[in-house]
């Protein structure tokens, strides 16, 4: 058996912002441009992605080089802080259990996805995932519209980079959030949840578990979050479908 | 159906030392000295545990306060500077790829395990896992001897944690590292086999897929790896059995 037949391949992204390190990501490599995109969204970095002019992939290998507009009002020094805390999996290292939830308003008035845009899901993600049987390694995910259409795909050795990936993608294609929701391939944390609040989606589907604090936070975020989501049954754990 | 009976639980655990706080991990509650101890060791804040003079757990909730002798010699700025690098995810966070791979030598001469020892030890390790079936959202990390004996197992929802609290109790137990080695119940990363060496544990066997760098890892380590461990098949990644 060729080893790279069966292996998912890891490689670290250190990611710079005008020079300055923030991040080491472990990811899959590939749509690096969607990861930083994303990473910089869902770890509250900037809720405009604007500010960034050019993001530099090919100087270094393994280095995002970010160049952040003349005119931005990122301050380098709380954002590395923000970053080294939160980092990729949105809770490692972070120094204070009061910063765990970061400062989001709960949404109000969310959209309401039909269960039967929900359920058809796994079935349209499981098709498009091209290399999960090849490796056994990757977790997917995907971002679908209002009818369950699925939008755009991204696998990764992180389950966290997968998403991030998916939302870096949408924001590159101008796409309105608030009108999405996520499905991923395996389990559904805390930090899935605040990923997806911080770049406004209203509701998380999941194949396996949620953790208990992902229940929690959807609670009071306003958050609908569907787990188990194994057609013709899932669960409903917070918020509401149509 | 009761949300708490399909909902592994996760909360967030705040370790300080001498009132310095040093990084919140998720995990889930149970076994919290555990986890502390084998985090210390395994995010290479000390190697020698006898400098914990104490760890106090039921002073604030979700809060692991950690106190060292008068005499140690950790540097709590240089401990913290490394832990809100490394983290419970071993990586995320890390501000330079050259600090990717943590300075530990490799293995000299390391144990060989049977590999019928190998062979028997998911058969054990699920046998073991009271609570898997429940909740579906719990990973797995057991610590096995030569002759393939399960010593400890214990489950969390973040997977670094799993392999934390099966090292961390093995220190507390008095247990030769060198001589043991480690079963994860889904994929391995490269953090895992950085773990694993930090504690000196000289083979890593997992029931899914390696990461390409936790292959790589193994390889420069003197580790060896087996995943996809199903038997009677199973791969080996790198290094040797007996």
């Amino acid at each position: 058996m060729p080893k790279s037949e069966r292996v998912a391949v890891e490689e670290p992204l250190q990611i710079t912002l005008d020079g300055c390190p923030v991040a080491v990501v472990m990811r899959t490599p590939g749509h690096d441009v969607d990861l930083v995109r994303g990473f910089l969204r869902t770890e509250g970095a900037t809720s405009d992605l604007s500010v960034v002019r050019k993001i530099d992939l090919k100087s270094k290998p393994n280095h995002a080089l970010v160049f952040l507009e003349d005119q931005h009002d990122v301050d380098l020094s709380r954002l590395q802080r923000n970053l080294f805390s939160a980092s990729s999996c949105g809770i490692c290292g972070k120094a204070s259990i009061e910063a765990v939830a970061m400062n989001h308003p709960a949404l109000e008035d969310p959209v309401r996805f039909p269960k039967e845009a929900v359920l058809g899901t796994p079935d349209r993600l499981r098709r498009a995932q091209a290399t999960f049987d090849a490796t056994g390694g990757l977790h997917a995910a995907g971002l679908f519209d209002r009818k369950g259409e699925l939008l755009f795909l991204r696998e990764d050795v992180g389950r966290h980079n997968a998403v991030d990936k998916v939302i870096g993608r949408a924001l590159g294609e101008g796409v309105e959030l608030a009108g999405c929701f996520l499905l991923v391939s395996g389990r559904v944390s805390f930090e899935i949840m605040q990923k997806a609040l911080v770049a406004g989606i209203p509701l998380v589907a999941a194949i396996s578990a949620p953790s208990s604090l992902a229940v929690e936070f959807a609670e009071q975020s306003g958050q609908a979050l569907v787990a188990f989501l194994r057609p013709p049954k899932f669960n409903l754990y917070a918020g509401h479908l149509a």
